[in-house]
């Protein structure tokens, strides 16, 4: 029994065309606001999105890792996995973006984060997040 | 002597509003933008951009590695370091984001890429370019 | 019967979080991105992406114009209805922005373009567009 | 004498690889980028931004108008000249974007504010800025 990982997420996704470059594919940055994405979604999933922007409480990136595998076109229908894994103080997310009609993989991303208290302290991960650990 | 490393070209540059996020701070995918537009200097610094854009080739970025040292926050004035080294065909960027004031690093960028030709394959890094590895 | 009016379209989307700025509400410039992403969908819809991919056309925006009534917060989802109207050779976007919860109306889009042929100059609108204007 | 207007402010800004989309100019979007860090900017010169973060104040943007003239492309340096304007409650920003090699106008934005209070009510806008209306 592993009580370090969450169980996986999926959030859908589509590429917008105003998130192309010069290229005509989706800028390599652009991933990060995907992924940024899925997180605010699996916080708001959980219920625990207006808690914790009430608390005061940051969650701030320290580390991104980001493998370009495919290249994302116009209006590409892909999946976000995400998984949390707690590591010390720090939580990953672990997404992988996988085309929806292909099943190709897109693109893994590996986020590091950190929690702050409302004085921009580093703090524990919050308790009410840390029960989704140990969920089915 | 090594010829694999390039000399380290310098690019200033300054946050600005539209860039912060809901927290107040410079959002992390922004420091991709920042990356990217020092490399889009340094092409155009060398004279190889209209060349470049003419050729049909592609620089294509297949991994991006952040690591996030200290926060950016509005008009913060930062200098962005970079230094190329070609690794087999692949050809890396090291980004150093140091702040001019403070002379502390903010972060560190590192990032790979690799050429494609007019027709999407991976190609050699272009003569050209290689020749900026071999000046003083 | 007015066939200078296109019938109107639905498109719909959810802000997302790294569309907020340091105010915490969608900012403004982000309004330009949906209404542009709610005409790339329209092309899609009609079949014709492709078809004016291929051709070489450009469709460019000379003129915006956008109404801010009320505030987009994160996780809203909201409806952009859209109809095209021919004027002389632009072709104008109405879009009306409007909260799928509350039906309250969010902002209105006008928008101004102007068709370039594959040398960069003004053209008429194509023929397989105009047709949208005929139908039911 | 008028004291409606203030003194024009010149900002000087570059077009970066980024902000380019799939046609290869600066997506019509990023013109309210532009023009937003001018108006920052504005704050920052006139020392009003420490103040006026601290103080809970907000400056909502209610309208855009935006006019497209020229293209702008990698590179391109412009400057955008912004002239303040009062109008009943209102503050008004008159944003000329000219490219400074050619001197050709490149845009026209003009934009209507209003200013919040703490508790995001409207109110007039701070007399620590209208003291600039009447400089010079």
């Amino acid at each position: 029994m592993n009580h370090s990982k969450s169980k996986k997420y999926n959030y859908k996704i589509q590429a917008r065309g105003y998130e192309l470059d010069s290229y005509g594919h989706v800028n390599n940055a652009v991933y990060l606001n995907y992924a940024e994405q899925a997180r605010w979604q699996i916080f708001n999933e959980l219920g625990l999105l207006d808690q914790f922007i009430a608390s005061g409480m940051k969650i701030v990136v320290i580390e991104n890792h980001i493998k370009y595998i495919r290249q994302i076109k116009l209006f590409d229908e892909f999946e976000i996995e995400t998984q949390m894994e707690k590591s010390a103080h720090f939580l990953l997310f672990k997404h992988i973006l996988t085309n929806t009609k292909t099943k190709k993989t897109l693109s893994k991303v590996m986020v590091k984060t950190v929690f702050l208290d409302e004085n921009d302290k580093p703090c524990d991960i919050p308790e009410s997040l840390l029960e989704t650990f140990t969920e089915a």
